[in-house]
């Protein structure tokens, strides 16, 4: 008799949300909600050492040649794993070519950078420490400094136990990528796909029905509302110069297959609504034009302006909560540790 | 007879520390340890919800021209406060007069600014947020920025509850002041001087004998051990050009007095561990050679090794613990938000 009122409570809190509505049946069969715990990460284990290492590499500029820039200046997490501007600007006051993607929930990206040049985020977090425009930094310089600075010595040695000779750049790489994986976010509409009918305004919810009827989601689809796949932008219609320059061409330079020119992996949209500006050339800044652009060019439908807020509204929804982050203390520099310099050498 | 033991205790934690030795009631006399709670500020009474919008703005890029630097940039809290490097590089890949001092325990310190400029902290915030080789902003479009985007119009008013125009440029300054006067970073010296007899080692003892007899503590003194009071550099001795380059003629530019030609605030040595390169010209990063210069040039004292190393393991006990500090979360931009340019227009 005691157990009854428990049962009943089990079964009608099993059998509401689960039925509670088709659009959600339909969502589940497109979208998946965020894991519960730090996802798994292919010949990288992750460990709270690795973790803890990687943040630290992750906000220390020493990275950089200059001693400017660190991951963080440009995945800034303060703002939405980006850094709200067209491109970034780098070393010696460079800009670079594309819009900085950002780093939350990047893990669950199926490749890295806006051609998927890099299979994960080991081998990306490799790619802007090198690039002349962004940290302007080599390899060897990276591992002298670490090695300079005992305090990393000693967080390798923690973070890979087995190895013989733990401060690498592999290493460094593979320890952001620990760390970049602990950065997800769920949101409103992780709440509403495991059950709460209440997470989504009716705005959102006519927003996600637009999202799947007009076609949207057969490239934003997963867990990461796209992320996977590469799609030709302008698949119906070219966007302007403006917002598709014609130099770059992609996922052309990666392939050098012609059916790739102007090919891009199809964006995630998670934070979507906090990591203006839009698009691979950070050109439009306001989300309502983003998806009327691509509502034209992708599906050659021109939406009505309800449908364009309800879509936002959607995409709002995909606004999720970031781990509190406490900011690391790094080691101090010691007498074998490279200077910065803000000479542009390349 | 139940209170007895307590009564024992608190007469023993009372009377064993106080009279441990007299190196202490010398130290004592001449230093302060840091306080337990965030120090009162001149006209700004600090309020939770004044450092929460504080942190907001210190992690905010957009108080930049171009979006690239925040407060943080140069005062970067995962490294000492300051920036490692010479001095700071800014807007437009500009590099700045002088070298970052550490913003940790900055609020003690008796005025702000290598040559005491500006009074307090809200004076300084306003400082590099306008230096056209700095954050290169107007206080007119910092206000365009804050108003755009009504997360932070809440959080001025939260801040500033009781005025009809809370979002203002200096109201700005005020809570940057608040989230820094918490800033306060607990040392192993204030442990010392509170009566724990082993947090220091006998070279560090030994080394703050010889800070004390040799001199150093004429001016480095108080709770910032420094911070207050104006000195020549070279008050026996003008070291070298390179650590004193002639055309920085440090307080004379505020005073436009000869007497203060080549006269510089005391620094504060609080962390000074964790802060090189030093001086003003940040052109010294050992912190032994930083002390022999020092010995040299103010006091005319040739320090022998082992003397140099005491004093340096005496100012190794002034690395402190920083609060926890969790980055914060920023407000996405609006349609009205400024966008960021990196053109250097001055």
């Amino acid at each position: 008799m005691r157990l009854l009122p428990i049962v009943l409570l089990a079964t009608s809190a099993l059998a509401a949300p689960l039925h509670a509505d088709e659009l959600r049946d339909s969502a589940k069969d497109i979208f998946a909600p965020l894991p519960s715990t730090v996802p798994a990460v292919k010949d990288n284990r992750i460990t709270p050492e690795k973790i803890e290492l990687g943040k630290a590499l992750f906000f220390d500029p020493r990275l950089s040649a200059s001693g400017v820039f660190s991951c963080y200046s440009c995945h800034n997490l303060a703002t939405g794993g980006d850094d709200n501007m067209e491109t970034s600007v780098g070393h010696g006051w460079q800009k670079g070519p594309r819009n900085s993607p950002t780093v939350l929930n990047a893990v669950l990206n199926e490749a890295q950078f806006w051609d998927g040049r890099a299979a994960d985020l080991m081998e990306q977090a490799k790619g802007p420490v090198q690039a002349g425009v962004e940290m302007a930094n080599t390899p060897a310089q990276v591992v002298d400094t670490l090695n300079s600075l005992p305090q990393y010595v000693t967080w390798f040695k923690a973070a890979f136990p087995e190895e013989a000779d733990p401060v690498s750049f592999d290493n460094m790489a593979k320890a952001i990528e620990a760390f970049e994986a602990t950065l997800i976010t769920p949101a409103p509409f992780d709440s509403w796909l495991n059950g709460d009918d209440l997470a989504l305004s009716d705005d959102a919810k006519a927003g996600l029905v637009l999202f799947i009827d007009k076609g949207c989601s057969s490239c934003h689809s997963g867990v990461n509302v796209g992320g996977h796949g590469y799609y030709p932008f302008g698949l119906i219609e070219k966007p302007g110069a403006e917002v598709l320059p014609p130099d770059d061409k992609g996922r052309f330079a990666v392939t050098e297959t012609v059916d790739d020119e102007y090919v891009f992996r199809a964006a995630p949209l998670r934070n979507v609504a906090v990591t203006a500006p839009y698009f691979h050339s950070g050109k439009v800044w306001d989300l309502k034009v983003a998806v009327q652009i691509m509502a034209e060019s992708q599906l050659g439908e021109e939406l009505a302006d309800q449908e364009a807020d309800q879509i936002v509204a959607f995409l709002d929804s995909l606004t999720g909560t970031l781990p509190a982050i406490t900011v690391p203390v790094l080691p101090a520099e010691t007498a074998t540790t490279p200077r910065p310099t803000a000479e542009v050498l390349r």
